[in-house]
């Protein structure tokens, strides 16, 4: 159990770990740090009863923390490791809830000149098109998966007891290197929510727009879901992962057009197979869901 | 009430009318013509008690029907209306649920040298991505949309006729042109369907697959839902409309072009603004819903 638990960032993420933390009784006191401007944002995690206290000093929101989670969009984590720096204990156990690992292993290290041995970077795979502290909830983190990327002298106690506290909020924990994460995520995640947002920009500067939305079925309305995403959250990790994102992108134009030419062209059975393929691949993902 | 009702093309989509009919009681008998090689199948729809009897003699499934409904594949139309045309009835209603309505038009066009006047186009904006006629049920078209496309020469009284039905089961009725109807349905449906095929393709044939597919969140299940849908279907729909298909397809790899270049240049100013329209958009297509 941990006396202090120390958020940074309350939004959804850090919202959620804060109450899923109280609701399996594994931190005596939760308080969590923000920036003046967010002062109303942290008011209301305090009257929702999310954080016990916060403290725009960040001094005064690390003292005796035992343990700190940054849970602010990836792009700021650099800022926030600056912050952090002259508060750093040797006895706390650091972690963060980026989306991208490189990014914020960089980021501590231009701070830091190496990377703490007492910092665990990890990453939750718990998306949501919502955001915000009011959307938080204690079950977010319920039956998925948390990655942890440890480094070569992340200290293995830490990451023991890291993986400790997200199992018990419910989430089956695996670790990987930094770079097989990002390059996974790229694919699964990165790319996907690039695909919505570029067909919903594409269809809502259509003339007739109103008319494709009205006639749009279920499929579309599940299709383009994480289109709602926070745009400050994805500028973040597109910009931090855009080594492994624009690879991707310019296959993913070459996929579309290989179907462009088998249409262009009436291949009935390359596109047969092709939409079989896909179809059969989808059953191996739903599959894997099932293990 | 219809007499007999007669539907061409027993899977999910003929399935759910039939189902949905005899729910509303909204015709006395259903009965189904299919191919001799798809008894199996329509013994199925029998044994299920979605219709009353079939018949692989398409004279023996026309004859007394009032309302007769092709629920096929679009590829399939031309050969089913090549069937139906020497038993035609001027007093029955025709019509078809066919995703693409201008190459059902050309199919009747073909076949018949003009489309009869008691033809009526139709299609009911209902996607499922399991297809077969174990999946079909009475409540799949209510609160959707049913899109008619009349002709010149169609006749009023069966536009009136078939509005009704499918009001009777649920559906919002709308009308409009063949064409604009193919060009709203290009961008809401088979553009998607086309991006999610592609996608799951390319993530497939990764080496890491399993793992690609193992740390995929809930977004990419949403996301690829319709890569699941049937082929067969989706071959005939991308060929049918790909007139307005192909022009959409580069007009999206023009947009993923435009997001890879703001990457490749970290324009985030740019980007913000890009995945902020597209929430926007997004939100304006939710709020249609509400509607």
């Amino acid at each position: 159990m941990f006396k202090r638990l120390c958020i940074i960032g309350t939004g959804l993420i850090g919202g959620s770990i804060a109450r899923a933390a109280r609701a399996q009784g594994l931190c005596q006191e939760i308080v969590a740090f923000g920036r003046e401007k967010n002062q109303p944002n942290l008011q209301l995690a305090k009257d929702l009863g999310v954080i016990d206290q916060f403290y725009t000093h960040i001094s005064a929101a690390l003292d005796h923390a035992d343990l700190v989670i940054i849970a602010t969009p990836v792009g700021s984590m650099q800022s926030i490791f600056e912050l952090i720096k002259p508060y750093w204990s040797a006895t706390a156990l650091y972690s963060d809830a980026g989306s991208t690992k490189a990014s914020v292993v960089s980021a501590i290290e231009a701070v830091f000149g190496h990377v703490p041995n007492n910092f665990v970077p990890a990453h939750p795979i718990a998306g949501a098109e919502r955001s915000g502290v009011d959307a938080s909830n204690a079950e977010l983190f319920k039956n998925r998966r948390l990655i942890i990327t440890p480094l070569n002298n992340t200290d293995p106690q830490a990451v023991e007891k890291l993986t400790r506290f997200w199992e018990q909020i419910g989430s089956s924990v695996s670790e990987m290197s930094v770079e097989h994460h990002d390059t996974v995520l790229a694919a699964t995640s990165h790319l996907p929510h690039i695909l919505a947002f570029a067909l919903v920009g594409l269809l809502g500067r259509k003339d007739e727009q109103r008319e494709i939305f009205k006639y749009a079925a279920g499929g579309f309305k599940d299709f383009t879901r994480i289109a709602s995403s926070d745009p400050t959250m994805w500028l973040d990790i597109c910009l931090a992962n855009k080594q492994d994102i624009i690879p991707l992108i310019r296959q993913f134009k070459a996929e579309l057009s290989n179907i462009e030419q088998l249409l262009v062209d009436d291949q009935s059975q390359q596109l047969f197979d092709t939409f079989t393929y896909a179809r059969n691949a989808r059953q191996r993902f739903l599959d894997t869901l099932d293990d």
